[in-house]
């Protein structure tokens, strides 16, 4: 077997043409296997074996710098790279990210989990070697379905202004984490069709020496490919033509399926099932938009290019004009949604809490200046969301809740979110988002009959006194818990508040708190630092009562057990409750008179 | 006089070819004499006289729906929609911004102020307009200094992803607020020597109907092109060629300090002078930086198409391959910073702090995530800084303090403030921005030596009791006269802070407050919500001390008096002294002993 001798890029290099192809199939069989019992990005792993051997092959890493867009696509070169044991042994499967990671080897030169940048860092890595008046290639690797991105475009701009070497590879294997959506796709798939001779050719628009590979899955091609361009002293693009799911027919049948996912059957190709489907928020969200959108016209929904957040391939075609897909381009998604309740549509945007970061000017500047009613679904914010550093969900209500104008709300049940949800696509007034609960669906079976537009006013659900929990979004549960805690083992009746709004203060309420109670503790289901807790703090500052807010630290946390992360975070239900009996003042008598 | 007579596009529609031809000139009379009296964006208005006059002439606004890139050039379209006072009348003059203003006429759409959202505007407008079934054109007038911005390429794409009426015209100047840079702008280049023929058109390789008109100020042909695809049932794209300045002979010759300017002389074309030039904190920056670059070829200053933010024409001629200018790009400004800094070059972006917010997930997960040395230098960010709601310098601490591994320093004198900037460019271990101060230069004489690698140490510039003033950068200025008043005036010797760090709590000082002072105190020029003081609020929540955090309100502030807007958040210093009076305690004998 050459895969598990292969230590470095060293010895891929001296393999024989012959060779390089049963290296090829190796690593081929090594990533299925894996990917079947572990999971992961199945199919833009097995479009790229061949082109990432061949560029181990023809060029020099470390010394030349290989960036990967996004990097999901980067386990073969992983396996090339002295990391060959995390996909050949079970044992072994989590010694590495997902995604390229300097930490793991030189051979990675970034984090990296969002699209789009590979372009730009490869500008500035091209420029410093300028710079130093060094000598090495600097190249990028970019799916088709990153650049739909505005920063890859800008990449693009700057890496022909820099006018030095940078190779860029796209990767073009006609497919985004679904179908893909805008002009740029036309004019690859004229150049595809055309073997690259099309006019207007989008690369060469821009000032690219460009290249085109049909045949992007044989391994002799693409080394005669990469050879030609090595060491161009000016930038090069190579437009090459693969095959997501590349050898495994079920990956090749099913591209949007197998994008990415967890174990499934080599034999079948199918996804090992976790039980019967159970309704979800996700469902609930889908449900109720698919009969807003029936009855309204006027209802949109748009997504950037992760249509998996809501709705099926079915679904979506069943929507027709009603479901927008932009693009990876999650900019437009809000800018675009800014001028679709400028006249009159009610959009809803439903992005993830990672990719959401992606647009903070646009939601300021677009949506929330001009007091636009669209709405914003925020999927995936919590602690128990996605757990990879580059696709943290805890970093959201620092992010929006401190916009001027933009309602930032926080439900805590099926009911209260679809309220929420009813009140915000139907009112005309106010920019809102919606920070969607993760977990099981919590269903309280009494319709939610809050009137939303009374903004900031917090939901009291039980009256006590001395300690006053408020419980943001998902972690009301653990408020509950706690106030239960308090209540059965140590005689204190505590306040418990709901504050459904976390984009500002419910000050009448906060202020009566004063009297009658030493302490306010505040959870929330993300960092502490530039939350809704510390708002809370700042504004009791003066007020004869103390405030302890909880949250996760202001960290990138990086594949952390969750609930072991809380805990570490003092908020277990045992922790919280002791650190409010230090805090309140109770005498025996309080306690029996109570009880 | 026709101008006076416009009060809407209607009377315009009325006027024959000849009469057009004389409104234009009324026109631009008009604007002349405004901006040379009062300022504003001369330049670009200047060279858009023709097309907006042929754009009200030929479509039907407000029912054909118009959309202003940045709309810094929409002075006379306001003309031409009944606010023609607000530049005939100087009277009058400030009646209206300088920007579309929703507020003002049913004719603007939105309030813009930042580039490259026009075309994603106008997609969800048109889109919205399908979903109704109604029927009327979408033009969106974009510069081509925009184009480099990501979201316009991203607008572009939707534009044709939703395949209908959208009328896109590219007013094309050949100049951004500087100088053009980036690959596309090589392409404009193409088209415009060639009168729109030349291969490989980026427009067309995205889509777009394409036509091209050379002679964009003459009113004639303008009209005859707008006529030629009023109601197109596709996207249509207008590459139309004008002169910024055009008809006032100094700004078609310096194109560059004629983007916008205060008063200036019509005579001579020289900007009416406020005294001789002298050192402030952009020179102090400029000479530091200048330096740098002259001993260590590493050293490179990023800038995304705001070069007036630091040097002249002719310092960046000086600096060569050291200054990089990526176009209107923030992303990219951000996400190239990260990849000069990973490859060992010492990078400095300067940015205006409301541009800034364009890069929040650049800096977060490119920069900030993957740990590297860039330095950000943040301008404008100030209560005191630029003052239109679309250009708000008051939102970077909530933005910027609390994203993981970020170092945020708030200097509060020029010895600070390039000590912190030279330990940034020559340490390798953090990102790090500052908050450049706003204001005069101040100068102690006294080189700071305080070694910046140990985070979060505070520097106390006073030792005292009872209450601790915390001045966050500009605004240590006020904490020290609030201390000197209370001092002087009620026999209190405060304790007196300068943070330095506002992405961090100096938490051995904090907890040694609690000793012997009743109050501590924050002072920051900025938002309260989510900013510095309420970190420090946080963290004092359960301690036995008080806290008032002063910051201004979470509000779009728009064209306010900053001294007012700092009274009415209580920020003068006897407002300020009256409140820590009202909270600490001071007996008679306390002010005695110390008086």
């Amino acid at each position: 077997m050459f895969l598990e001798k292969i230590k470095s890029p060293k010895e891929v290099k001296e393999l024989s043409g012959q060779e390089l192809q049963v290296l090829v199939d190796e690593a081929r069989a090594a990533l299925l296997e894996k990917v079947s019992q572990y999971g992961g990005h199945n199919g833009p792993n097995l479009g790229v074996v061949e082109m990432t051997v061949a560029m181990h092959y023809v060029f020099d890493s470390p010394k030349d710098k290989f960036i990967f867009d996004v990097s999901h696509q980067s386990y073969i070169h992983k396996m090339l790279t002295g990391r060959g044991q995390a996909f050949t042994d079970p044992d072994h499967y989590e010694d590495v990210s997902g995604y390229t990671n300097p930490q793991e080897s030189e051979h990675d030169l970034f984090t990296i989990g969002h699209t789009s940048t590979s372009l730009s860092l490869a500008n500035g890595v091209a420029k410093a070697r300028d710079l130093k008046a060094e000598d090495y290639n600097v190249v990028a690797v970019i799916g088709d379905g990153s650049l739909s991105g505005g920063l890859a475009y800008e990449g693009l701009n700057n890496i022909i202004e820099v006018g030095t070497n940078t190779i860029v590879i796209v990767n073009d294997n006609d497919q985004s984490i679904a179908e893909n959506h805008g002009g740029i796709y036309k004019n690859l798939k004229n150049l595809r069709d055309s073997n690259g001779q099309a006019e207007d050719n989008f690369f060469k628009s821009l000032g690219f020496e460009y290249h085109y590979l049909e045949e992007g899955n044989n391994v002799e091609q693409l080394i005669g490919l990469f050879e030609s361009v090595k060491d161009a002293d000016h930038p090069v693009l190579l437009h090459i033509h693969t095959i997501k799911g590349f050898g495994f027919k079920y990956a090749e049948e099913n591209r949007e399926d197998f994008h990415a996912g967890g174990p499934f059957s080599l034999e079948t190709g199918e996804y090992l099932s976790s039980g019967p489907a159970v309704p979800t928020y996700t469902s609930a969200t889908a449900d109720l938009l698919i009969d807003k959108m029936a009855n309204d016209p006027k209802v949109v929904v748009v997504n950037g290019g992760t249509p998996m957040i809501l709705f099926s391939q079915e679904q979506r075609k069943a929507l027709g004009k009603q479901y927008v897909d932009v693009g990876i381009a999650e900019e437009h998604a809000m800018t675009m949604t800014a001028g679709l309740a400028k006249n009159g549509a009610k959009p809803i945007w439903a992005v993830f809490s990672t990719f959401m970061q992606r647009s903070y000017d646009q939601i300021s500047h677009d949506l929330a200046l001009n007091h636009l009613p669209g709405t914003i679904l925020v999927f995936m914010a919590s602690v128990n969301g996605m757990n990879d550093e580059s696709h943290l969900g805890i970093f959201d209500i620092p992010m929006l809740s401190h916009i001027p104008n933009l309602v930032y709300l926080a439900p805590t049940n099926k009911e209260e979110y679809l309220a929420m949800l009813d009140w915000s696509i139907e009112q005309s007034d106010h920019p809102v988002a919606i920070r969607v609960p993760m977990g099981e669906l919590k269903e309280t079976g009494v319709a939610d009959t809050t009137d939303y537009s009374q903004r900031y006013k917090n939901e009291v659900t039980q009256k006590g006194a001395k300690a006053a929990i408020i419980g943001v979004g998902n972690f009301y549960q653990l408020a509950l818990e706690v106030a239960e805690e308090l209540s059965t083992k140590h005689g204190i009746k505590a306040t418990l508040i709901n504050p459904k709004f976390i984009s500002g203060l419910d000050q009448e309420l906060l202020d009566s708190l004063e009297n009658n109670h030493d302490l306010v503790v505040t959870l929330e289901d993300g960092v502490l630092e530039g939350g809704y807790g510390q708002t809370v703090a700042s504004y009791l500052g003066d007020k004869d009562v103390k405030v302890i807010n909880y949250g996760v630290d202001k960290l990138f946390h990086d594949r952390y057990d969750a609930p072991e992360l809380l805990s570490q975070s003092g908020m277990s239900v045992d922790k919280i409750v002791q650190r409010i009996l230090a805090n309140v003042d109770v005498s025996l008598a309080d306690q029996l008179a109570i009880i």
